[in-house]
């Protein structure tokens, strides 16, 4: 018989009571499966880089010390949700075992191969023994299981493509879903920050979807980003300027679109004070899309109307129904993205 | 002759160089003309709360002090901004001058009474003598002249509605000019904080909009703010719960609609961690709009990764086309509003 659970886990939450999982001190990692919950073997942790830095600073880089560390955690909140740094990291393992109310709504099977897409920060784990930790790439091997609530996200790991290939685009995996929303045929795209790992998926996506008739434009910062825009191929304009420099970048873009500008703006940068370039850029009436976690959200509201600027603004959401399959695809479909991520991140 | 400026101000940066108006310390104030700007002749200075209490306290209440501390802001920066609290306030004033640039781009004529709607803390400013200091209203009244940027915007005071209560309403206009625009027939609408001022807005808004197919909620955690949306008849349903408690907002949500949750929720209140109450409330592929300034972009952002949630989340932009007119109409078309509107705030 199963127990009914909550689609967010609430009914695993242990202190303190009516919180979610994830704001949660303690929850409860035994691991037989309420009806609406999904059981994995859990192979891989990937520990949120922030976090494995701290345990490692803390344990003086002895692997018996930083064991002990994530054993500690884990024993004392159920999750890998590191007490100091707020941050957790991602699983890889293998399915175990799905609730009966789920098997109907998935087409996951026992035995599929999956990588978690929420945050080690709200998903129960247990560890039976952590068998080897390789320090320069923030990942332990273990033996031991984890539990996906219905809300949580997941994707399959691709027969296709090595592991950390797609791990590393798995992890962004929201910004090309969402500009591939975002982008209509003709559009002129602008993604700021077009050279980082984000950026070039948005590139991709951008082109797909605005198609002949549109236009892509790149900015970057550095030298190197600017090179990986034009040797892709995917901006059809790559600007050099620094993003956190709004009247360089107006101008910029202003001589790019004889004074046009953008009508979509999708800004990847992952470095505080580059809202108000994203708002010069876009033209009356546009859209801009904020992926960066830097994004502060007084200056992008304030900033809109210290210049009178009617924009849409919206706030990267990291899911977007499919979003790994589009994430996934794109290294599929592009050569030449497939062959730089491998040099790049794999 | 005039010379020519850039609609953004920046002709009149001083320092730094590069700077926009806002972000620069000191910005020129003569009061001489370029070809897109307009002189203002200003009868009153509404202080922000924030900036004048500061000023109030270091000089103790007294008027010739605030008065001392107030001049040598503007002398030293060109603008009334408060190097302490980093916030202006905006101004009341007759149209002295119309660059002439803009005579063909504006229905503004000389001797129209106009509110600013962009910040002082990037206005130009020349004080020659402060009148009254009304220490309770954070007003003061000068004699001076301030300067409007091509891209800076006001409002025509109407001559059908008290002064005070025009400001009180223009101050929030973004939030019911977005509602306006989000609200489709049939939604099923969402009012997070709808007792408050910007909220009240909204929710007239959203009944408009919405029609008689589709369903008004408001939000509120206190008692006097549920009655004011009772009592103006402006939300269909009203819910006692409070936004920083996401379980049961989402309980009392599902509970009103039967688990279909809100189409559009539009999130008024001034409090810290209420983004996740915003996102529980709202269906797979609905949308929030985040007017409230306390609102975490990363909160958001990763909060709806979290759940699993795709949904669209918007910045609260304060300028939309039209605010203005669209803000101070709901005042001539809803009694109760007005009569409400002007026992608090007139």
């Amino acid at each position: 018989m199963f127990k009914t659970g909550c689609p967010y886990g609430t009914h695993r939450v242990l202190e303190p009571k009516g919180a979610l999982p994830q704001g949660a001190w303690k929850i409860d990692n035994t691991m037989e499966i309420y009806d609406n919950e999904i059981l994995v073997d859990v192979d891989v942790l990937n520990i949120d880089a922030a976090s494995f830095t701290q345990i490692r600073r803390a344990a003086g880089d002895d692997r018996e010390k930083i064991a002990a560390v994530m054993l500690d955690i884990v024993a004392k909140r159920g999750k890998h949700h590191n007490p100091v740094t707020g941050s957790g990291g991602m699983f890889i393992g293998r399915v175990a075992q799905i609730g009966p109310a789920l098997q109907d709504e998935t087409d996951l099977k026992v035995g599929d191969k999956i990588a978690s897409l929420v945050s080690l920060s709200l998903t129960p784990l247990h560890i039976e023994r952590i068998k080897k930790i390789h320090l320069e790439k923030d990942q332990v091997v273990i033996e031991g299981q984890a539990v996906l609530f219905a809300s949580g996200l997941y994707a399959v790991l691709p027969p296709d493509l090595p592991e950390r290939l797609a791990l590393a685009v798995l992890d962004v995996a929201g910004a090309p879903a969402q500009t591939a929303r975002l982008v209509h045929p003709g559009d002129t795209v602008l993604v700021v920050g077009g050279g980082g790992k984000s950026g070039l998926l948005c590139l991709y996506e951008a082109k797909k979807r605005a198609g002949v008739t549109g236009r892509v434009i790149g900015i970057g910062s550095g030298a190197n980003s600017c090179t990986r825009m034009r040797e892709t191929g995917l901006a059809g304009t790559v600007l050099q300027v620094s993003a956190t420099d709004p009247l360089a970048v107006l101008k910029a873009v202003e001589e790019a679109t004889g004074g046009r500008l953008a009508d979509l703006t999708i800004n990847c940068v992952n470095v505080p004070g580059t809202e108000m370039a994203s708002i010069l850029a876009t033209k009356e009436g546009g859209t801009i899309y904020f992926f960066s976690m830097a994004t502060s959200f007084t200056a992008a509201a304030l900033g809109a109307e210290g210049v009178g600027k009617d924009v849409r603004m919206l706030i990267g959401n990291g899911y977007a129904k499919g979003h790994a399959q589009i994430a996934l695809q794109v290294l599929r479909e592009s050569k030449v993205l497939r062959e730089l991520f491998e040099r790049l991140y794999a």
